[in-house]
């Protein structure tokens, strides 16, 4: 049996994410280093497996890296469903404390380790076994309501996607992001659906080149009209009037509403600001970490020089060359138009506003 | 007999451009496009050679392609030196005219042209091969006389490199650019020899990755600490405070000080204002078009989608993906705190400073 959601976007291929079996089963990820030149699933059957496959990029995506942490600790701690409920419990804290150390900067993940883990502590008299299969089932919540997040996301937002117009994103916030639709990119494809023509041009986001790799491939596969340019390309194009909409995804966002997003995200919403289109970042409630006040608090991670040093392999510097490689950058509040989620669009960004779309009691990273 | 300058940076490598032999000689480029990972030269003996160099930037930097284009001048005219002198000349323009044409945006190329085409009207009475001599005499005064262009360059700008401070530059504006030293290189080369201590951010500038591959590359050659970072981590870098000075070189500069230079400079010099930043260009005169009132008057080169489906021939995007490719873009004056020439300084950059630098009577492009 394969537990997977229907794929509404980017049809041919496997789904970003999916689960194979019951407890004893395997988390399929699709492979998105290799796209689009190969197709393949990574099969994990470890916490280990997806502590790599999260390292390495194989799934990313700030909602993607949630759901397969959570897929990640069952996984690390199937193997103790015989034990004491205590021991279990303390193999829960273990695995979870690991697999939070893959990426710093998403919060999704360390969001869905802790409603994994407030699961298992609203329901103390489980056994161990049964609270196992609790997690998992909650680990297959989580990846439906991903979609239905997904999908709200792009419904509230796709009113902004210019009609006749252009719409700028960096990086890859779409179906390959999330278990499908994506954030930035739900909006586009509910555009679409709507019948609505428009124009999307992707940076192509060095040094992984995921603007180049994923969001123009996932695009184009729906039918939707993509243009792909290099990051430096970006402020030229708005200045040249063909792009009415910025819209991106989210790794954290503060409690200020200071958004951390992709390396190169910051420059796009400068160029944007001087030429006045407006700039938006569609993200799930799970991605907002209201425990720090402002984006100068949020973990960059520093990524391997290599990345930068080389593409795929082929050198373009000397090998011992010195890089500043960060993969995140922050934008703060005041260049952000509005955060589009997947209950409502919060404009103008402060944090009072941030704060009302968390009163129905969502509990919070 | 070889007739190169005297290589000051970067001093195992081949001359950027070298003349070999008399009027029957050859033409000798370091081959751009394969640094850092294979020296050649490549040995150009007919305009064609040249045409063909300067399209597929083995050789590149607006000043290199002035001189380069003289000398593709030269090899495309001597065979009509046994000719009629009015059959000599309309050969010239000829030529002068296909060459120019091999790349729209780098003045210099048809300020070269227009120099050689100069000296030709001067000096009626000279035979077609006492003419085609006399185009060679020129072309390697113009060679040397780049060299001393960039050092002086070097010697009015040196004083802003910032003293145990950071200094960010993009693309490739040095001795690989130019004959020798390089514009916005040199202010680093004449502070280094002066012992200043400083720290180089060298973006690695997509497409074709000339800050990578050939800033990188020459600065360490030259003992200069250099770090590069993907075009994207610009804005972030300088919002570090790790940077005191930004400088690059131009391509074309309108009478305004509008400044058009590879692609992505107009994003780094936003992101240098957000931060209080000074941003200035480094380039000789030869630069300037004093034609064009306004830097949206300057023709805009778009290459060839190619160079972003790809990197170094590994496709990146599927084949057919389209691109948006502009290889520069224009900086607004008001960005530039000011432009390094050989006679000093403009700024701050008015119409009227500019206008200033030419009061010695150089013919303009």
């Amino acid at each position: 049996m394969s537990t997977t959601v229907q794929r509404r976007q980017s049809g041919s291929l496997p789904p970003t994410i999916a689960w194979e079996g019951g407890l004893d089963g395997t988390l399929l990820l699709l492979d998105q280093t290799l796209l689009p030149k190969e197709v393949t699933q990574r099969r994990c059957v470890s916490a280990e497996d997806v502590w790599q496959a999260i390292k390495e990029l194989c799934v990313r995506g700030a909602p993607a890296i949630g759901v397969a942490g959570a897929f990640g600790l069952v996984l690390g701690i199937r193997h103790a469903a015989a034990a004491e409920r205590a021991q279990f419990d303390a193999e829960v804290e273990r695995v979870a404390e690991y697999l939070n150390g893959s990426r710093p900067t998403a919060v999704n993940l360390s969001w869905g380790l802790k409603r994994l883990r407030g699961v298992l502590a609203s329901q103390p008299d489980l056994s161990a076994s049964q609270a196992a299969q609790r997690l998992l089932d909650e680990a297959l919540e989580m990846m439906r309501e991903d979609v239905e997040t997904c999908r709200k996301i792009g419904e509230h937002g796709a009113k902004l996607i210019p009609d006749g117009g252009g719409v700028l994103t960096h990086c890859n916030a779409g179906a390959l992001a999330t278990v499908d639709y994506g954030t930035a990119l739900s909006l586009m494809y509910v555009a679409h659906e709507s019948g609505r023509k428009f124009k999307v041009f992707a940076d192509e986001t060095r040094p992984l080149l995921q603007g180049a790799r994923l969001t123009a491939f996932e695009l184009a596969a729906a039918g939707i009209d993509v243009t792909v340019l290099c990051d430096g390309a970006a402020a030229s194009l708005l200045r040249s009037g063909q792009v009415q909409l910025v819209v991106v995804g989210a790794d954290r966002i503060a409690a200020n509403g200071d958004v951390a997003n992709k390396i190169g995200t910051y420059g796009v919403a400068l160029a944007a600001k001087a030429h006045g289109v407006p700039f938006y970042v569609a993200a799930p409630r799970s991605t907002f970490d209201l425990s720090l006040a402002r984006g100068d608090l949020i973990p960059i991670e520093e990524r391997d020089a290599r990345e930068v040093q080389g593409v795929f392999g082929h050198a373009v510097t000397d090998h011992g060359q010195a890089c500043f490689n960060p993969a995140f950058d922050v934008t703060p509040a005041e260049l952000v138009a509005g955060i589009i989620t997947e209950v409502g669009v919060v404009q103008p960004v402060t944090t009072e506003n941030i704060r009302d779309i968390f009163s129905d009691g969502l509990e919070l990273g």
